[in-house]
């Protein structure tokens, strides 16, 4: 079930019989050579619908722009500084806890949103407990690729060439996702140097030429990518399910 | 073309022809009994994509959550305060310009917008002002249905019934889009209450009990919506042309 | 009843039989050739005190800085950026609040403040809409020549060469609140450039050489500005009792 | 020479021989009894001018709002939060420095705004400090009352019945600007009480029950009024003199 | 009684019987050629160490780092802005409030810190002036050498040569601190330049070649200091006991 | 060489041959029945001081107070919230930059800190990463016991009952530091339960009654906490040399 697909009644019965809601969360920024600017979100976004389908599952909208600064010396990135993002997860956060909502996942596709996101949870938390007892709040974010089943997944099929960004697993998911917009590229190397840190964009690039860290996304497939949903989907019901019933 | 949907190396193609860009922005709030709650941001994102099909214009991500503080009273809704829309507009536009492109059309869905990203193209320019002459740098916010073909369209489908939220416009425009999630819903009354004006949450609920203002929605159909779609690009594109060439 | 020409103890008397207070808000920002930088703060303030003398409104202090980045490019002129600006009616409506007024009507002067104002307005609303019902504060923006009988006044006084900044109306306002600063000037050509649309300071002064907006205020004079005072006094006493008794 | 009365063409021609500009400031909130509201900003507005007129400075626009909160507990006291006020001085020291100004004398009306204005040149200096060298921009802040001439006459004329608040000096000067305004009010106790220091609005209240502190206004008359006038502004002619200088 | 070196237990206790706390406050700036760079904050946590053993005061964490803009232009020296600063107390305030902590002493060492700590108490109670009557809080600021008795000896000790910044007696006293870090240099000139006030870093280095203000710190040695920190202690714990009983 | 005991002129010097220095970072908040509140933080500077004595590296203040909002239930506990503790990490960095330093390494004691202080470092970035090419600043931040000899020697000490908060290894560390403030508590349970994640400060205590979690600090000694020094420091002397090399 889809908040912007849904009229304000439904989501009114909704409320009913659940207190949880699922918001998909990625950036837009390069993915090397053959992956979308949009990987991360939309990674995030098709897993979270699929949680949605699978268990009728609220999901709210995506948030599409994350913290993304150091990708800025590649075209087309966009980043939000995390002050604004920890601006952007409280007021979406406070907005629905309007409603009655208490249980907060935040299904993630970027690891440069970790720190940013958490940091704006623990503003939120730290409203209430400067206020004293009494809220009954909770956020959590995971990555939609990090649950037992998909991680052991992306192992299998990639090993080390999965890699640390734009992993051949996140842009075989988003090939089957979007099957019209596969790209051709060659890797060169094959392997993308491996990380030990980064720091501001142009530091990044110097580091990674072409944008990827650690990967092989010439390996990506959307029949990989297939599998890989399902298992995240899985993964992810699984811990929704854990998550509202705590 | 869209940027989530391209590699950074294409953007940097674009870059060789084109400064523009195009940027969907909606809200995430109340449509009524029929009308969904992302109605104005996939409209909006919609529309965009026309024009981004009809010309290869770049649209950028859609800014899917807005300025909707009057329409917290109902379940669902979401608002980003004016300040932190005003700081998610700075950084979209100040990433975009470390790139290199200078033009920024804001295709908008949703009028609680129009204050604040104003607002927040003002504070843009305010710090080039202050500094003195050189910016390149232009935005501007237009209504995907503010053009003359699609609004003498919908003024003559719909007339006064049209209504100011939770339009026969935008309901058909987003059935079009989304055909699987065209809801039913009877209207009571038939057309709602025109409005005078509102201040915050609960005064828009006293006055406008389903959340429509002056529209009566169940006139909407997709095949309408077809039509408004098809009116609304060749405005867009017309006026995005005339933008980028000044 | 000026609130800064009043004790306390005037003010808490005053509260006893009215909730609603008038707030003149401008800018300091040059009008052209002739027209003073204040014209739209000594306008604004103008009227309000005319509505306070009429029917003994209570008339709080003149904003007389607004959002003015656009004029940065002509020597005198004065910003605060929006999020300042957003930052102090916020913290004059909240201060208010405090002692029980509700109704506050802010007799603007200058278009440029209009997204900025209203975007506080919603920052204000915001925090009562996300706490949940109960708040009656309402805010209001209109300009004070804005009524029925002075936009027909102007009109008819100067028809197309009223312009849009630096108007002739408006420095005939001016004209006959400081006739002690009544300014000669040429103006060439006589009618401005007029407006489609500007960006930062610096393309507005490319546009309008001198800084007018599509007017004549070599037409302005002391005695159309009486004339324009009077209309504009009772449409804003109108608007002032519709307003409080709403 | 007042910058709200003045062209944009005649701040230019001023700037050819000065780089020096005064702002009034004050406050908007209770000053006692007999005691005018406005009476830190009319104070402080009435000197800066009479400097304007001696010396032919530029006076720019009164800022009326000062840092006010421990007076909310009296009818029609507004106040702007310390970072507010920041954000406001900065924008104003700011937008001059655009056109050339480089020293700004505050010329001040209240006590309560010294910490804060203070702080905000501090946050000035910090941006141009943390930058390196080459900032020429000077800003300093002054009491209207507090030069050698205008402090003895006070002295002379009350003693220690001028006291801390709504003191019988501002009093007097404000009548004599404002003689159309002069109230008249019983003081009980005649002499209120010292300081010893206060904290909030009801703390402050509790201490200083009709809003004095120190002072017997009822000494205050316009005759008194002109002669502290007189002394203040030739005090802050020469004060300003020596600043551009410098 | 040191926070850092208790444990909650010993705190929830110290709470049984008071409701007082002191918060040490320095800087972390140049002291001339002689001063250490932490003079300021080591000070000011001496004397509150001392006045903890004393009377068994709870001495909260030293704030380290103060406003010191002006300092920046000499190696080592790092300021808050004034926001940063005005953030830091009022976190530091609000979580003591919660745990019932009602009078907050700030011991200070640094004059630079007196206009934005001020102000940092101002949006404190901002706060509660705002919402109404009720809050029971209430903060201070002292130089740790203010006092009756530490002023005096400060007097007696360097007269005039104490000076403005890097002065004789706080050298001394970090000097008896902080044994092992005793400096020596030549001073050039003797005593430095008065100061006439100063604006940016820039401006101050300009003005004040080694750092000092009005100085002469080759004065200084730990017997003094000895003397200066036990009547600096006296004067705060006297200071201190009558703050609490308020 | 601890950057509060020295002077400007030996910080200068200091910069011909070193662009590094190390910021301890820790908390003020409860470690259990007989951790000390600033335990993490005087953990964090004792290693780093160590590190400044073993290879002169400059020691910069140590921030006392971090992200602690989940231990606010806890007498004495502080936080500064996540956008708070983001300004002041800017602003030491940003200072420090205008000396010339352009590699930091916060030596970390507290878990709560990570994410906002990778926030503030992207925060930092974000500036340059918009601005374009140039900056040579790197930030880092480590935790005191994260290096191969220390996590060995905890785990070889303590196995699991070194635990997650007020940990065995951090109290120990404490007790070798300030043996003076060695408190003995009983423990029960022995060992504390484990973490399986928590949100706000109620949510905490209601999870972790003494305040430890996983831990049993009655294993603590200073003896142990010698051992962990010397091993910590040696981690820390290579891991800022390889730093700083890079």
């Amino acid at each position: 079930m889809q908040l912007a697909l849904s009229t304000w009644q439904e989501v009114e019965e909704y409320l009913q019989k659940s207190r949880g809601i699922i918001i998909p969360i990625g950036s837009t920024e390069q993915h090397g050579p053959n992956g979308l600017i949009g990987t991360d979100h939309l990674d995030a976004e098709f897993v979270s619908r699929g949680v949605g389908e699978a268990i009728g599952a609220l999901i709210g909208p995506t948030l599409t722009i994350g913290m993304s600064q150091h990708h800025l010396s590649f075209a087309g990135s966009i980043t939000l500084r995390p002050s604004t993002l920890i601006a952007v997860v409280g007021d979406v956060v406070k907005s629905l806890m309007r409603h009655g909502f208490e249980r907060f996942l935040f299904i993630n596709g970027h690891g440069g949103n970790v720190a940013t996101v958490t940091a704006a949870f623990d503003e939120i938390y730290a409203t209430t407990s400067l206020a004293g007892p009494g809220s009954p709040v909770r956020c959590k974010m995971v990555f939609w690729s990090g649950g037992p089943r998909c991680s052991a997944l992306a192992d299998e099929l990639y090993g080390d060439a999965n890699g640390g960004h734009a992993t051949a697993a996140e842009v075989s998911l988003s090939q089957y996702y979007q099957p019209d917009h596969i790209k051709l590229a060659q890797m060169s190397p094959k392997i993308a140097p491996k990380s030990t840190g980064f720091y501001d964009s142009d530091d990044y690039r110097r580091r990674f030429a072409d944008g990827r860290i650690g990967s092989d996304p010439s390996l990506s497939n959307p029949e990989d990518g297939k599998l890989l949903y399902e298992a995240a989907v899985e993964d992810m019901v699984e811990l929704f399910k854990r998550f509202v019933a705590d």
